[in-house]
């Protein structure tokens, strides 16, 4: 039934009524693609999830704004400017972005979704998006995601792009999504750039209440730096074009599960291409007294500098993972927690398994993905987090790279 | 009235009525300084600050037991081993550490404080620590704390040793005080080893509200990676040598402004000593609602991953900043804060002034220490931080050094 794509296949993804296209506008340096637009040829149910960053970004504001009729029929995006703390000139430059894109295409300003990735607190070179606006428009073709995923890449490495078919009321539908994200990136907020597209016929309700649970569960979960991003949005729309009936509660369940699957394999790209990062690393936290002290904990250990610069140097050095956990504001008692990397144990009730298990871990963590398993022993609760290795290249990354 | 000792005069710091001495027991690789006593040659009243840590190490557990009585006689400390992670064995170690210093100079176990400070999860070589002691005790000389300093490093670069001198009741008194600490540093707890030791006659609860308030003020405000150690302590030694009588007001006013001074002094060391640290930053959050949210944003900036490396590569990158304001859960409007670093503005209601200025703030950034003044605009409410870069040097430091 699920068939997921990723990798080259990914590169032909195409949704029924979607169309999408992005240029170099000339925002960014080096003439690489800065400017995307996808488009949906009706009108398409829409909900977005949004950064919980107090300082949020002129198009977040705009699209936060449009995004209420829970109709929309376009994305605009760019990269190389954040448009963020720009003030009354931002907003207007972001309202102005999505009237000309509303104008190209015959559609309202309030149905255009604008989002920015770059530079915080320069103003938007609103000229060079005039121009390539026709373009871009011209541009527009159904298999245009892989550009667009390409196009609004900031620190990124390699594009993110997956897609996922699915059937539901004996029709059949895709998911598609891109994202971006590299840096800045932190749990408990919405994370990064990630547009997702379906032809499911299904309601505003059932669309919202999916993504949020999505985004609560895979890129509310990861983490880069610690750092949260101004102009993080998740957004997704679904045309219906799919043609099916009303949703069984069956059928939205597996379309939650389809689009759960596909932004988990997204926020794990972006871990895996996290700023200079060399290892993805999943941090399991088991036995904790409730969800919010598992969570608490994973976080905690999944931030912590000290334990990315192990990972970094392949070293099983769980007295700084128990430092972690002592500071996390959770119940314990250190005398009780095992601590294992992949099926390696390296503690036991608090106290090291010794130089043999620790020489078989540091082998698991020479690869480039592997798991940290704490186990807690004070109630049944478990949470998961992904982090990676904090390394030479994310601070040299950092101190030149102007976000 | 005030004379502050730093630099090579500390070297021959002398505190009446206390010894010191340090000698390489073998703990340390490479015959290096690692095991130091304090020896207070008539009762003293003493206080202690632990860390906050849940994990702590066993030598501030039995630490914070022998504090109980208020009197102390000794204090003994190692490098190299943390005793942390230890178990029942390692609690048993710190206990026969301070019979077996308490036999040697004719005291009561319960009147030695002991500490440790190193790597996680390792028995304390015991036989090494027995051994050396007849050789401590022998070397307990009245200007031993310079080497005490010393012996007490361990990523530190350079030692950490302060004094000052003041007059109370007619009577001259004196302040030394030593500490370590460059990694696992992070505010809001006790964050290093850091002994200091007097003469003046003062009671145990001034002792203790004394050296409280100034752990507040001074390393609860100092953060070098936002990780929190299990073996922190700050312990204080009041022995009543320079005879004055019972403290004025005033006096004990006094006494706090000393002893806050020489912290504040000492609490700047270590994140000019924060491991691979260029630059010690001042991080001044002015006009916040409540002293609680002056103090969570100054924290949240100086504990930014981008912010750091933002420091590190002498880059006024205010995005980042107002990012990370933005994610420190404080009252604020974006287009109301304005940033300065030293007297360069940068930020103006929520908008970059420029890239003039932000030249010359780059200048005013190359130097080895400087502020960023942030006001907000929501209140009168002021607080400090001290914080360091995040260089390539931290993460070769952790990603190598086994804490």
């Amino acid at each position: 039934m699920k068939h997921e794509l990723g990798g080259k296949e990914a590169s032909n993804l195409k949704v029924r009524g979607f169309k999408a296209a992005a240029v170099a506008s000339g925002l960014k340096a080096r003439s690489a693609l800065d400017l995307a637009l996808i488009f949906s040829e009706t009108e398409a149910v829409c909900a977005g999830v949004f950064t919980s960053n107090k300082v949020k970004a002129a198009p977040v504001l705009i699209t936060m704004e449009n995004i209420k009729g829970g109709v929309a029929r376009a994305i605009v995006a760019n990269s190389g400017n954040a448009n963020a703390c720009t003030g009354p000139k931002g907003l207007e430059d972001a309202r102005e972005t999505a009237r000309m894109v509303a104008s190209q295409l015959g559609i309202k300003p309030q149905e255009v979704l604008v989002a920015s990735t770059g530079v915080i607190g320069l103003p938007l070179n609103m000229d060079a998006i005039r121009e390539a606006l026709p373009r871009l428009k011209e541009g527009l073709v159904p298999q245009g995601l892989d550009k667009v995923a390409r196009a609004i890449m900031t620190t990124d490495k390699f594009p993110k792009l997956r897609g996922v078919r699915g059937k539901a009321q004996g029709k059949d539908y895709s998911i598609a999504a891109v994202a971006k994200g590299a840096g800045m990136i932190m749990p408990d907020m919405a994370t990064m750039l990630c547009f997702v597209l379906t032809d499911l016929n299904i309601s505003l309700e059932e669309l919202k209440g999916a993504l949020e649970e999505s985004v609560s569960k895979t890129f509310n979960r990861i983490t880069v730096d610690g750092d949260t991003s101004t102009n993080d949005c998740v957004l997704a729309l679904a045309n219906g074009a799919a043609g099916n009936d009303t949703l069984s509660s069956k059928d939205l369940d597996e379309f939650r599960g389809h689009l759960q699957a596909i932004m988990k394999q997204l926020a794990l790209d972006i871990v895996r291409d996290g700023e200079g990062a060399t290892k993805l690393v999943e941090v399991v936290v088991r036995g904790a007294a409730d969800k919010e002290e598992a969570l608490r904990a994973a976080r905690t250990v999944s931030n912590s500098a000290l334990v990315k610069t192990a990972f970094y140097g392949k070293d099983p050095n769980w007295g700084r993972i128990m430092a972690a956990l002592g500071r996390a504001d959770i119940s314990m008692d250190p005398g009780l927690v095992d601590i294992w990397i992949n099926d390696i144990q390296i503690v036991s009730q608090g106290i090291g398994m010794g130089v043999q298990n620790e020489e078989k871990a540091a082998q698991e963590m020479a690869a480039s993905q592997f798991s940290l398993i704490i186990e807690l022993h004070q109630g049944n609760m478990e949470e998961t987090m992904w982090t990676c290795d904090l390394t030479h290249e994310y601070v040299s990354i950092n101190a030149d790279y102007r976000t």
